[in-house]
């Protein structure tokens, strides 16, 4: 049985994860996506009311019988690397081989149904919400009035992005930037803004959610630091216990959201309390485990080679 | 209570349906993602545990509590008749749009993420099976050697596109090729080919799923004529009724596939057999209506309007 992982070439924190997979003896078959057509060949047949399909790579043959489970990482454009690359191309193959994977009933680390939900930032916050987490009052809005009405309301917000950085651009710095209600809001009119009550902050906490397993870390931040992502605090990150009941709203939201791994991002303000800012369905948490020890890629690698570690996709209906 | 149409602003077969919706004396409120922001205007605020949202077109203000029911017809890409369009303002006001629409508890016709799994053909080849259909053997592959096998074996077989027409030229005509075992099949290595049994065909069946009703309809094809979509036949469609098998499987399948509405498409045998050939979530009705009679877009305005039919989008964990 077969962990199958889609990620791109080059890619270190995939690199941890097979490691700690080749110690514990499970086969991996790496992929990305955009080998395909190419290094990589495909094949599903669908007869007699069956299913069979045959993944190969570099001569290496995966069954989807003997597939284990799925962890989509950084996978790159289904045929990106194909000598005749298009739009097209990359519909075509995508309808191949992701419609492959899910006429099978592997476990996925995180199907991309639910990653494609959990990535809709307004839809965070609601489940944060009902998860019983505690998150700042924040408003998405194109009405340069409702903007400047929330900044009246609350005096000092935040605004960011809610997709990330620019498609094409993925350099540019965006960091999250403290404004006052005399700021010039015009501009909301032209896309929507996101505000969110500033939370002043004593720490950043990064909470790493692989199915049941927590690891939470710490990282003090500088006086009147609103983004702990950019620029150097003079701290590193430190194991923290978390608190029973951000555990709870934890289990509770993964659960809700359908994800096996998830990065939450919290603030601790200055009387310890932890504020829900965003859950990263994808986080990275190669600089978590460097800095703190955690065993993260461990906890991802045992999550994946495991026999029966919570349910596969289903099918609905079905016995 | 307000019924949410997302459409572009030419689109006969929502005029159809919204004919019919003020017939019943539903509200409606009708928009074009491509719109906003610009036309339309969002906001959605989430705070103290809860949550609200409006959506306002030219001045009328939809609140997210008085949604009825959203369809999904034909909607532009969001923000792509903003005067600064650009990638990344579309994930942006595609964040706070469906972010916004995820947020609430309505009812979908159909929800997006049904529907992009729906659209994966392996995945309805599969979902067929377990639904009971029959179904044409078929397979997906990038390698010559097995969809020779797959001609040698079945002789008469058809190739057809998996995703649609190539994306940026929709009026390419694809249609549904007869080929042999004595084919080339070298260009299968550059892009997955699709490959099914040919069904000797004596009439194409379209039958039109919404919630529970069933309007199914037939038109005789042409000797030899591989794919009904193009050219004259000579015939018209006509009403005709669903077998029992048929349709039980119909409701299995629409029930796994999380559909209120599909546009199933069959092959009928010489035995008067009908063979699944694809189900279409988003397929056209109203070339059926007009020929037929059936009445589809007062099943589709009803299902939309009704107070209670089927439960909306769940929480899970929920009470």
């Amino acid at each position: 049985m077969t962990v199958l992982i889609l990620t791109s070439e080059e890619d270190v924190t995939a690199d941890m994860v097979v490691a700690r997979l080749h110690e514990a003896g499970a086969p991996v078959m790496r992929l990305d996506p955009a080998d395909l057509p190419g290094k990589a060949v495909l094949s599903a047949r669908y007869a007699h009311g069956d299913f069979e399909g045959h993944l190969s790579v570099n001569g290496r043959v995966l069954s989807m019988g003997g597939l284990r489970s799925v962890w989509v990482r950084r996978p790159g454009e289904p045929a990106a690397h194909a000598a005749h690359s298009s739009a097209w191309l990359t519909a075509e193959t995508r309808q191949a081989l992701f419609g492959m994977l899910y006429s099978g009933s592997t476990r996925w680390m995180n199907h991309p149904r639910n990653a494609d939900r959990a990535r809709l930032k307004p839809w965070q916050l609601r489940a944060a919400h009902l998860s019983g987490f505690a998150v700042p009052p924040t408003v998405f809005t194109t009405s340069p009035r409702l903007a400047r009405q929330f900044a009246e309301e609350h005096r000092e917000v935040v605004v960011k992005s809610a997709s990330g950085p620019p498609p094409g651009d993925p350099t540019l710095a965006l960091p999250t930037t403290l404004i006052g209600p005399d700021s010039d809001f015009s501009g909301v009119a032209a896309g929507p803004a996101l505000l969110q009550r500033y939370i002043r902050k004593r720490a950043d906490i990064r909470l790493t959610c692989v199915s049941t397993r927590l690891f939470a870390a710490r990282k003090t931040a500088q006086p009147d630091q609103v983004d702990g992502r950019y620029g150097d605090t003079g701290h590193t990150w430190e194991a923290v216990s978390v608190p029973e009941r951000v555990g709870k709203s934890v289990h509770e939201y993964v659960a809700m959201a359908g994800l096996a791994y998830a990065a939450f991002d919290f603030a601790e303000d200055e009387e310890g309390f932890w504020w829900f800012l965003e859950c990263n369905q994808s986080g990275q948490f190669g600089f978590v485990e460097l800095e703190t020890g955690q065993p993260i890629s461990e906890a991802v690698a045992l999550w994946l080679a495991q026999r029966q570690a919570g349910r596969g996709q289903q099918w609905r209906g079905r016995r």
